[in-house]
């Protein structure tokens, strides 16, 4: 089995046809990680999510450094993965958010199916309002896919 | 949909049936995660794993602090996932490993194809040196299910 470096392109081809990954924040030295679904904005270098407010919300507005973790494993011999390093940001109502937040309300409108469970466990209408709109803003994209060429 | 809380045996089970999960790492406040093979002791609290040296190895040996995510996602309405804090441990020669690692290499005799690539990006005998046992002391398990019951 080889291990390959992957080129932007592959990373970014990686990100456009996958849409659960897991995102790691880190709040003073201790590491936390969530499955996450997301749509990438390759015009833009950014993914964006959704997400009920709790620790991971907390914990990046605290520290918006974060890694995504995006990977396709057929089995341990046929794998890549894909790991995309940068900020994370809040799309609140603020009118300089306006763009970006239609950009991310179309992605998610295709598949509405995946960001439900990102809310689902919030029961009341009233908890259903702290919902964030996020994008992470992508510094830099790597990735490396195993096989047997 | 409904996301319950699991127990702490659902969580042991869940760790007992799966044997790749993402580990995530940080220095100076950014995270790093990366999917890895591992191996649960559960008399022990701990789960095993083995890795060629390199960006992971050097983080956790500056910062021992680790978050493990497993999860089993059949769609978006019906997953679980479970997160283990806790400790990076090397377990190197020291008489004092020695139970520990004998515990790591049984469990790695089991399905040997899974550990390979961890050490397969390693072409030379010199290289294949740099490979480290280690283990992750659990300090908390937790665990959340979501599914229509």
């Amino acid at each position: 089995m080889l291990v390959h470096e992957l080129s932007a392109a592959e990373c970014a081809a990686v990100l456009r046809r996958t849409h659960i990954g897991r995102l790691a924040c880190a709040r003073a030295g201790q590491p936390y990680v969530v499955p996450v679904s997301f749509a990438f904005d390759e015009e833009h270098g950014c993914v964006y999510s959704i997400s009920s407010v709790g620790q991971k919300i907390d914990w990046m507005r605290q520290n918006p450094l974060v890694c995504l973790e995006v990977d396709e494993i057929a089995d341990t011999g046929q794998w890549q993965t894909v790991l995309a390093f940068g900020m994370y940001e809040e799309l609140d109502n603020d009118p300089g958010h306006a763009e970006a937040r239609q950009r991310a309300h179309e992605r998610f409108e295709v598949r509405k199916e995946w960001w439900f469970p990102a809310v689902a466990k919030l029961p009341t209408r009233e908890e259903r309002h702290a919902v964030v709109v996020y994008r992470i803003r992508i510094d830099r994209l790597t990735g490396r896919r195993a096989g047997s060429a």
